[in-house]
């Protein structure tokens, strides 16, 4: 019997891992009977879905709601809920707050329903918690050493996440996703926004903006990929042998560079979408993206069954088939 | 002018460092006005001291104790509090309200002073960030995957130090300390205290046990070298240039096998000493030592002018001059 809680569950991957529960209705293999969703504001439940669903809105980072979301015991969580690297950056009390401080409480709400209770928390972290200088490709060894506050919360989840782990209270495994492209709905203010926005933008007839030069390399998943990742992180979290006490992984992703984008761009839908992205240089978001990793080497998740899209192709058409009318 | 503040005064490293700093009436050039002494217990004032010396006692983890500590405006904090590793395991909520806590909490309260004020923090972490497996020496690229709470907690302080740095609340400095030998006073529990044990027991004719075999290796400072350690880094800690934003270093030492911390003895004190040593192997304590570092290469350390013992001789040597009536 499986009980589900997602923290961050009205974000778009949160949104996009619901979808797939309830297609599946199950998960590991065992079938779910409750999903409860949680977020800042009380996200939207999921039609048609094939067992009870709960939605909640709280701050995480309150005394006490933590210990009401893991009251009933839900043998997997999934824990999403994050404010953005911008954000955290720009406001440094409430970044450690919901980062840090929610998470924290999360996990020693766990720990302290006690009685041999122990959930498999999946959570997501970010490349982030790596800070330049970087080597070309970043492995399962590079140092965590952020260069920002987020990256900065990040790594201390992971640093927490493992320790609890270790400790027996949760069975925890935190993926670092890659960027995630083509991320659906409006253009948003994060200087990633671009390398979504030059492929959707021009797929819905609009223009984009592009700030920086085409030989920038970035990591990517599509918002399929990163679902996937959830999934199999959850099925993994008993696995704590094959695993090992490193309990954060980066995942697995495409390296490719802006050029290589608009080119997977012109393959798969004409040089016509191609035409309305428009080169507008901003120093500013130049100088952001300069502190970005752009390639892993991901062997650690590879060889744990992680999996990703296999070329910027398939995650244009990803997107192509899960957000525009056909 | 500098006004100190020494954090965990009444342990080893603290009281030598303080007697340093009454010896030399100043710290980086400039003349010391003010110690204010800080632990669980109230430290012992040093006597003579050229400075006006307050000696305080509080737990440091509870609301509001740091910002009294920090309302005075302290130019330099020496942060040295913390539980030891043992302890940290075995009370699991201890070490975090202790190790991690408090010393958010020291953080925090000097970030609230605002209005300009930038002490130098020097902050004592640990090799306990790392985790094996290790290379043969551990370089400054090599990943915090600590295998302990209490490394956890260090590893997580770390990088609060560096992000409070980079946001210009204070100029922090970590340093990880070796395991310093050969500590003064009575045997004690620790895992790690035979290091000492099997020096200082034979230099005053008493009987040491040795618990593992003669090559296990390990790393080392003398109390000399550690205060030296302390001095160095709150010199160092305005030049952030030369520092760069990874504000945590790996402290030089010496890596030494228990057999040539034996052959070191036999030099500077004749055979006799060497003579109390008795071989007792305990497995328990072979098994937690097999999981410690042996060898590191602080270059970044080293470069910024941090210095260690020269010899396994120099660290009894500076035992018997410190701590062994003439």
């Amino acid at each position: 019997m499986n009980r589900i809680l997602v923290i961050g569950a009205a974000g778009m991957v949160g949104r996009k891992l619901l979808q797939s529960l309830v297609k599946d209705g199950s998960l590991g293999g065992t079938r779910i009977t409750q999903a409860t969703l949680h977020d800042i504001v009380a996200p939207q439940p999921p039609p048609n879905a094939p067992f009870q669903v709960r939605s909640l809105a709280s701050d995480l980072s309150l005394a006490g709601e933590a210990d009401k979301l893991v009251a009933e015991r839900p043998s997997v969580i999934f824990h999403l809920a994050a404010i953005v690297s911008g954000e955290a950056e720009a406001d440094f009390e409430k970044g450690y707050r919901i980062n840090l401080d929610a998470t924290r409480q999360l996990f020693e709400a766990i720990r302290k329903v006690g009685a041999g209770y122990k959930p498999r928390v999946v959570f997501t972290s970010s490349i982030a918690v790596f800070g330049a200088p970087f080597p070309e490709a970043i492995d399962d060894e590079f140092l965590s050493a952020p260069l920002t506050s987020y990256g900065t919360q990040k790594a201390v989840a992971e640093l927490l996440l493992s320790d609890y782990t270790r400790r027996g209270f949760f069975d925890g495994i935190g993926i670092r996703l890659p960027t995630v492209c083509v991320r659906p709905g409006k253009p948003n203010r994060a200087a990633s926004g671009f390398f979504s926005g030059i492929i959707r933008e021009p797929l819905n007839g609009q223009e984009a903006v592009l700030p920086v030069s085409e030989d920038v390399r970035h990591w990517h998943a599509s918002p399929r990929a990163a679902v996937g990742f959830l999934l199999h992180a959850a099925a993994l979290a008993g696995e704590g042998e094959r695993i090992g006490p490193r309990r954060n992984l980066t995942m697995p992703g495409l390296s490719v560079t802006v050029a290589e984008q608009i080119a997977a761009l012109r393959r798969v839908a004409g040089d016509a979408p191609a035409r309305l992205i428009r080169r507008e240089p901003d120093p500013a978001i130049m100088r952001i993206v300069k502190g970005w990793p752009e390639n892993f080497d991901a062997q650690r998740a590879r060889e744990l069954g992680f999996r990703a899209d296999t070329s910027f192709e398939e995650i244009i058409r990803i997107y192509m088939e899960e957000e525009l009318p056909a």
